[in-house]
């Protein structure tokens, strides 16, 4: 069932004591090049660097001891890796992370960190999907997926929330779009605790499936694939699709150069530092001026786990 | 006369409307790491991205009309001139900044951006200082020095006196030294509010004036300049050694390769862009783990006016 208000609520008040009430940043400048007013909503100083440690915790501790008892397991090359390691290790749960064996060294050490077991295979998504089925058949741990499940979604949900209880209403919230985790919660709180906002994603044109998607009703696959925002590479799933379809009012696409220099603009004038991802949502709105011109905007900030040996600029 | 408290406290009043109350940060990763419990004062947040907007603008606001009728004009590798091209469009004053030609671009178009006059020389103090003498000569220009200048000096005080009001006492507070105007302002705010605190300041070993001439009283030139701490290079003024002989407890040196540690360990785990002048008191700090074991330590993160093209990793 999709969350109610009430599930998010609930969600809310479970990870409250794990993660953090993220702080809001404004700048003059920006809002003078934009000619919006925008609330930047910074999960780059989340737990883990992102905001999947909201849905990650979210889900973990929604287990029950019985499906905790074995374990927990997902594949991820990034950040949902991180959050999930993170929450089993709240609960003293064995975690079994499945990696692309291309996945970097410092991601990797980052999960074992947390006190999980990485498992690696190759880097295509059957052979993490398969490698996951066989962590299931061995040790009977319990999948979290990255995205298409209503836990992760109500975590991710509570991003939203908090920005609206901390600077009340908004004309326009933004959120990227992979697998569309972020932008069901984002939409589904708006819809409960700010219906007046217009929900509007930003995508990469070299993963643009979730636009199509969103137009035709099916899940669609992207024409091609090739973006620095490795994080929404992803395509929707059944849940995912329906909350975007119902809430969310539109998928302004955006190109990498200027992904590349959104992001750039906010590390320089901002002094913090995003992921190629997490820039998506403000290049759409550089490239869509018209559309947000004088409105207030909340942009949620989505992570800062960037290769700084390996930047764009 | 050396700045009282109730100086200090005017000059905060002067300045509120024009300057940000910066935000604390503290990282759990770092604390474990460091053995210390950290406040970050964030003065790459500040106006302009550095501490410098506080002592920038109480400088240009305690001037009279008659001194600023011809404008203001400093000497600055980077922050302190924005800070005054800064503070001269707050009050609708020419600024004429001499910059070395070897500052960053992004220093030298940031100034600019604020309505100032560069006027670009060779990167010596001498060029610097007679560039200065020739824009006094030629438009009867007021001289806001960086750092020699208790206007200056009370202005930087407000920072440390803000992280004192908003997290208390603290065991250490620490901040780099260049020419000494942070230095001094946090070493006063420290011993009228906070006496029982320690004030140790960090230096780059490639630029080590200031512990030279914190120990023999008389202002000494470092042996070699030569560190990515560009902020650092200057010499102490005869009114921050004063300050600093009998306010400070101590000046650490560190290296240039523990300074970009420092740096990227604070870009990596707390997400906030931060330059290499900024690191110096982290860096001192990782050096010397011992002296800070168990202690509750405030440092002032300078600036983050980086040049992104030019990073050091």
């Amino acid at each position: 069932m999709i969350p109610t208000l009430s599930i998010i609520q609930a969600a809310h008040e479970r990870i409250r004591p794990h993660v953090h009430r993220t702080p809001v940043l404004t700048c003059q400048t920006i809002n003078r090049m934009s000619g919006a007013e925008i609330y930047f909503k910074c999960e780059n100083f989340q737990k883990i660097g992102a905001f999947k440690a909201r849905g990650g915790v979210n889900a973990v501790l929604s287990l029950s001891p019985t499906e905790l008892k074995n374990g927990v397991t997902t594949h991820s090359s990034g950040n949902h890796a991180q959050a999930i390691a993170y929450a089993a290790g709240l609960v003293g749960a064995k975690a079994y992370i499945v990696m692309p064996r291309t996945a970097p060294q410092v991601k990797k050490d980052a999960v074992r960190g947390y006190g999980a077991e990485v498992i690696e295979c190759e880097p295509t998504l059957e052979a993490r999907e398969s490698t996951v089925d066989e962590v299931i058949a061995k040790y009977g741990a319990t999948m979290i997926h990255p995205f298409n499940d209503y836990r992760v979604i109500a975590g991710q949900a509570t991003a939203t929330k908090e920005l609206i209880e901390d600077y009340g209403k908004f004309d326009t919230i933004m959120a990227p779009v992979g697998g569309g985790g972020l932008l069901s919660g984002t939409a589904l709180a708006a819809h409960y605790l700010c219906p007046t906002a217009e929900v509007i994603a930003g995508e990469p044109e070299g993963a643009a499936d979730a636009v199509l998607s969103f137009k035709s009703g099916r899940i669609e696959k992207a024409p091609y694939i090739n973006t620095i925002a490795d994080g929404l590479m992803t395509n929707l799933g059944d849940k995912t699709i329906e909350i975007i379809r119902l809430h969310v009012k539109d998928i302004l696409l955006t190109s990498d150069p200027e992904i590349i220099a959104a992001m750039r603009l906010i590390w320089e004038r901002m002094k913090i530092v995003i992921e190629p991802s997490c820039a998506v949502p403000f290049a759409a709105l550089l490239r869509n001026k018209e559309r947000s011109a004088g409105k207030k905007v909340g942009i949620i900030l989505t992570g800062g786990n960037v290769d700084l040996g390996k930047l764009p600029f």
